[in-house]
């Protein structure tokens, strides 16, 4: 592997729209169920709620808020954001499977926002149906921008996908009158949402609409965060508040306790943060601004080293739905909400922004296909909220969810997976992820071709790409070699390149002239892995997780019956014996001889002087991501090991 | 240990009043920090929250109830009960250590409850001044029979220790008026108390009364508990209450789900769980009621072989301050509350009724040693709500709590606890516990003598018993062997006695005439013993906890630095060194060699395939209940153990 020289920090990787990229194999399926199952199922479950009848102008408002304790079916302030993102996820999912009785229900509800509008651009159900006169009080809990944004992010799905102009110019009149009302000027407001997404979706949006004004609001936002005087201490006061409420503690809880810049340590509410980073990681890229891409290095190496599962998964605590103690990561109470890693996902993609580098992608392919992926069944009919990596057997996906914020998030994922496969620089395209799928390239410097993937990827470790093309394309080509593949090897045209160099960033760059069918061969070895855990980590102390490829894997009651933490792994995960589960898929499971501590022979002492004997078994792993999609029963990532 | 056929079934062992035992040693130290500190503190802190204002006539009602989530100095339907266990707290140290300041502050308090008693004799203070609409209807929720119980204990206590009768009489009229209301005649309430308490209570006042109705009360509310068809269930209908809320699981909450003498599973609130199974011994005992004794050994069993934690913790959950399912003892979010242990406490010693039981008294002595005097700081000033067995640094004892039950719980305890070493029967003397003391005994069959103890215990082993008399005196003296002893010794008068053939109950039974002077000699050796966790136990697996004869050990921050879970305890507890630490009062604490987990080594990774390096070190175990007693730190109880 060649040093890349060529990594220039100024230049710009852009993810491709998602229907330029068709996804098959792994990937392929998942999107095959969102398409069939998921999209509609969040649409129905939306207007199930009730969440039209806030939006429609010809129903009677639903009226007042209940209290929380009974929000179920009440209006939120929060609803246009999973209508957005259902939205999306049903925009994504037209691309792959035209679905034109979907289409109608969604063109119906633009219309209904569209004539929801106010005549100067501003749009939101909750603050024009249901609470007007709280319109713009309080935008550290109100939700007002992130609904926006998640709109906005709507829009431009639905535009790349049907080519259809209405939401995204609907959008556009808001992201107007946010233009207008944020900033330094006289009259301006300075502040910033407290739940952050309004900054990365006007990214989104300036990118598709080559408005400048759009990715400029975007930076205020991100400059003005946590500024002196702080914007929601002011605006409690001006409102009539306790600022109390939002001193230091609450300020990190919206990553408003400092300004980005200086923020060091990833603290807050998980998903909140992710965002942040997403946005702040847009802003890097697009105004190549090197203070912020330091900020954002550190708070990844202060997440990635003292606080994120094994699994992606991130923020431990239920009690702010996010981040605690260095170090602190509890496996059966596990908040490690869906919606977090799914925004983990969002920040590394955003990181390959500059130039390549696995230190980003590999925690994103982490972060996908296990703490994310899991939150959504094989038959995208049910949802996890939380993501625990042990379980007695009491934890199991849901239908629905009074704060439904995290059905869509996976399915707008999982439908949109395209766009994260490949990052796209003027003369370089960089293959992060690795996926049975045909992507359509062109070029700034006017290379068009077709990138296909051949592969049964994660399931096998052999990859063929081929570069189709009707003439030959001169560009880059950087494949990522994953930290944990063990003995890689490459062929460009049947001839092996050496990867015992490796680069700073774990890519492999090849710049050529490529011709026509030109193929290139990458096999990643797929051994298992045994992993420990930093010793801080008091929850794995003792414990391994295998790990196989991207994918984590765990013991489940359904292979393996009751009594999990009975079961002791020898050092050898190389005794692993691989088969295919046709329950899961065809999934890759892992057949493992182990110790096994038997009850029967302890007897009945709560508590003895006593040996646990132990007998050899054999336990079945299979990935964690597909737990809980048979019967019901006991899990477990961190198993126990044996010693000696 | 000779078989014990002279244990008839139908013998009642009963306590000895609390003015006949004088504690010193380990014990008695504790007395004197209740003394010195506690008991004046539990009033000073009462009077703070505003009780008194609640009793006084004198004073204008202090209205009405706040919501919970504001509830201190918030009137409350159960502060009648924190004001009577501290009056019993008090009552037993008169007795100990005269202070008549102190004295007349709960005269003073006695005089205000004779004074708000109605002429029925209706006495509760909540129901008197702040909710007269709400007596007597919701036995379930409301704590109006738990109070009553608790006056009652703290009457019984107040005349045994003082001498003085006002308070007795004051609740003799009460308990009058409940025997008059509760019962199966005519226009009689067929109810009990959803917290149970008032039935061991009627048995204390039965006994120094003997007014037999009162016992037959208590009978009563045991019987009529959980039969069909349900009491709260009807009386929810009756006052316009959704039934809904009652239903089984809410039932078992309080142990109302069905006929005591057919539940099987400890299930429910911890405490009441507790105050229920004394209340029912104490019925066993007194009414020779083999099926209540029997119910009682199976409760017996499913607790403390499925549910207890190694310190006699109990009730894992903090949702219901309870139990959850069988062999879940989470170590660091362990509730384990106070009060549960001290109820575990109360309900052994009535196991020990009809006859004496090693089964019961060494879980006594369990529960005491660790889980229920854990909730008192050394200096008598703080306490502890919930016990865990693992703490980040960040559990420590509080001034005062909103629901402070534990704190007069854990002091009524200590200053009661020369009650609970001795059972006392017509021709016999059970020695339950072991502490430097002296206590004077008057036998029905006329034999007058005291029965001293000469010891260090838990310290030291060596106990030496003197029988002081003026004549000789024929009783059978029974001393308990504890389970755990290896190799106990016995002599009497210089004799050695053989221990090898151990009696079923564990007790070594000595039937003579004993002669002035007469001197036993009891060794009981104190190798720490390395304790391993059932199977099921998956928080423990892998884990060893150490003990020395009852005391828990565990592992603080204060000697050990941070990272707890990083050290590994070898297989040989026999290589422990024992230290006294002035700064514990000289306790016992215990060295021993282990290896431990060394992060510098390890590096910065969260995860890797690489071993955790290890490298010998000493660690320091002190007994737990003297944790958090000097600078904050970690906890551990389970260490982790190395293996092969």
């Amino acid at each position: 592997m060649q040093e890349n020289m060529a990594h220039s920090p100024n230049r710009q990787f852009r993810p491709l729209p998602v229907p330029s990229v068709t996804v098959e194999g792994f990937w392929g399926s998942w999107q095959d169920a969102v398409c069939e199952h998921t999209a509609a199922t969040l649409l129905d479950r939306c207007v199930e709620a009730g969440m039209l009848r806030q939006v429609d102008p010809d129903q009677p408002s639903p009226g007042i808020v209940i209290p929380i304790v009974t929000w179920l079916g009440t209006p939120q302030m929060f609803w246009d954001s999973d209508l957005a993102k259902s939205i999306e996820t049903i925009a994504y999912s037209l691309y792959r499977k035209p679905n034109p009785e979907l289409e109608a229900r969604a063109d119906a509800i633009i219309d209904l926002y569209q004539r929801l509008q106010d005549p100067d651009g501003y749009l939101n159900s909750f603050f024009q149906r249901i609470k007007p006169e709280w319109k713009w009080t309080n935008l550290r809990d109100f939700h007002e921008l992130y609904c926006a944004g998640h709109m906005i992010e709507a829009a431009v799905a639905y535009y790349q996908a049907t080519g259809k102009r209405k939401f995204l110019d609907v959008m556009c009149r808001m992201a107007d009158y946010l233009v207008r009302m944020f900033g330094r000027g006289p009259g301006q407001v300075r502040g910033y949402c407290g739940h952050e997404e309004i900054e990365l979706a006007l990214v989104k949006l300036a990118r598709v609409t080559g408005n400048r004004a759009y990715m400029d609001l975007a930076r205020f936002f991100v400059d003005e965060r946590g500024q002196q005087p702080n914007f929601f201490i002011e605006e409690a006061i001006r409102h009539g508040r306790d600022p109390k409420g939002v001193q230091k503690d609450t300020l990190g809880y919206s990553q408003s306790h400092m300004p980005v810049r200086e923020q060091t340590k990833v603290v807050g509410h998980a998903v909140r943060a992710m965002y942040l980073y997403s946005g702040m990681a847009d802003i890097a890229t697009e105004y190549h601004d090197d203070s912020l891409t330091r900020a954002l290095e550190t708070l990844w190496t202060d997440l990635t080293q003292k606080q994120m599962y094994v699994t992606g998964g991130i923020g431990p605590a239920a009690a702010n739905e996010g981040f605690t103690d260095y170090y602190d990561l509890p496996n059966e109470s596990a908040y490690a909400e869906t919606c977090a890693s799914v925004g983990l996902v969002f920040w590394a993609s955003r990181m390959l922004g500059r130039s390549p580098n696995r230190r980003y992608a590999d925690v994103m392919e982490q972060a996908l296909y296990n703490g994310a992926i899991a939150g959504l069944s094989t038959d995208g009919r049910t949802f996890f909220y939380e993501n625990p990596l042990e379980s007695l057997g009491h934890h199991h996906r849901w239908v629905w969810h009074p704060c439904p914020c995290c059905p869509p998030n996976i399915a707008r994922l999982v439908t949109s997976l395209g766009s994260y496969i490949y990052g796209v620089a003027d003369d370089e395209v960089a293959v992060h992820l690795y996926c049975r799928s045909q992507a359509r390239i062109e070029l700034a410097n006017g290379a068009r071709f077709t990138l296909s993937q051949d592969t049964d990827y994660p399931w096998s470790g052999d990859i063929g790409l081929t570069v189709e093309a009707e003439a030959p394309a001169r560009f880059a080509l950087s494949l990522r070699v994953p930290a944990w593949a063990r003995g890689p090897r490459l062929a460009v045209g049947g001839e092996a390149v050496d990867l015992t160099e490796a680069s700073a960033d774990g890519y492999v760059r090849i710049e050529r002239e490529w011709q026509p069918g030109d193929r290139i061969d990458l096999s990643l070895p797929l051994e298992p892995r045994l992993l420990r855990a930093h010793p801080a980590v008091r929850q794995d102390a003792g414990r391994v997780a295998l790990m196989r490829g991207p994918l984590v894997y765990c013991l489940e009651g359904a292979d393996n019956g009751v009594g999990l933490n009975s079961i002791l792994l020898g050092s050898g995960a190389g005794e692993a014996r691989t088969a295919n589960l046709p329950d899961l898929g065809g999934a890759v499971v892992l057949d493992l001889p182990v110790q096994r501590e038997r009850a029967e022979a302890w007897g009945d002492d709560l508590y003895a002087e006593k040996e646990r004997a132990t007998e050899p078994d054999t336990a079945r792993l299979v990935p964690y991501h597909l737990w809980d999609n048979r019967q019901p029963g006991e899990m477990l990532v961190w198993v126990r090991e044996a010693r000696g």
